[in-house]
């Protein structure tokens, strides 16, 4: 999926590990991800844990999507700090799953944490977001 | 504030409005925005939502911080489909507040909605995110 | 659904209003209601916005229930006030629907804000938590 | 703090540990807690979790109130059923903490997973949501 993802290439994301309902990830904090504050910007943070999310729950056939997701911000992250994203199923449901997935820092530090929720649609053409 | 941040300057953002607790902008889905499904990524989708969300909050003073935020993905935008945000104060206390934000396409159809904490921090210096 | 449901019932609720994606209903704050702060439990403010959001989201033939819901705390409500609480379908899709349900006071004050995604089963039977 | 919590008290809940940042309780799905549908209130299930969360994070000397919470549905619970839930702070700030809290069944079933942004008042009189 990465290949095709022109978004996650520019996040700059490397997988480090990935099956059915797992994936663990991780990327470099860059000059063009920061904002005013010059600390990582939260659309980051939340993209490359989006990213996480989907890469695990779309190894069935079909086309699964994100419905919605809560994040929680903790602790900020700067420019050449090395985040990396692991996403677990939580529960999955015949159509619809819950996935956790954290950041963390190079120090184990904990930066965010994300639960969204999937659903599975029947199409193999797409119309919804993910 | 969106001068010195480098990730919004990255999405295109343009400001169409802008006072204390409201903010609209908008921007054109890019190529390189989109995901495996050539629909655009839903990181984009909430980082455009949350640089309005922290320009519609950060007009006084002090440095004011997302805790969490909620979003739907309701519908698919596309490589050249040009996003209107809108962020609306739903509440503002002593230290916190509640803001919605609504990313609609040019048919005037809702691609999400997105719904942030945020707080108000007594420093100048950044240590939370944002 | 009101008169089968023991729970809404014991809360007291009276519905005003009732069409498919909509539901306003109001209940009065009693002594069992509230914490060990003496205003009312948060779960109080919770379970009267999802019976509307389940009322609202129930009028098709199958069964619809809550995936997941997000609801932020705006301001204390006391034994006495009496609560009015709007629920209003933001997006209905194929099997997924987003609604935004508002509590407020008599005075008309914000209490809390409630946004809730739901799913439409194909069973008559009910398997998952509504 | 539960002697003096009128709406816990009538959840009959059961506080099994309680420490700065954690607390385990259980309760028994009652005939009164239950909708339409013979399940329990999707409200019930939020009350316990939250009053895990308040007793959780309410053992300093400041109040601590909730801002804002998410949970996610996964699993049915039935009259009858001993529902145990285990809340734990992920983070604790200065002012604003983290905290997950997972109701599970007798059978060791997740049935709902509650995440909570809280937020510690400097008074000792309450004047926001708990």
């Amino acid at each position: 999926m990465l290949e095709h993802d022109a978004y996650s290439k520019w996040l700059g994301i490397e997988i480090d590990d990935f099956r059915a309902g797992y994936c663990k990830l991780h990327y470099t904090v860059r000059a063009d991800m920061v904002n005013g504050f010059k600390i990582i910007h939260g659309g980051v943070l939340f993209s490359a844990a989006d990213s996480a999310f989907a890469f695990a729950c779309n190894i069935s056939g079909q086309v699964t999507v994100a419905l919605d997701v809560h994040i929680s911000f903790i602790k900020s992250a700067f420019i050449g700090d090395v985040l990396t994203v692991e996403a677990k199923q939580v529960h999955a449901g015949n159509r619809t799953g819950v996935y956790d997935i954290i950041t963390t820092n190079q120090a184990g530090e904990t930066i965010c944490v994300f639960r969204g929720t999937s659903y599975k649609t029947s199409k193999a053409i797409f119309t919804e977001e993910g």
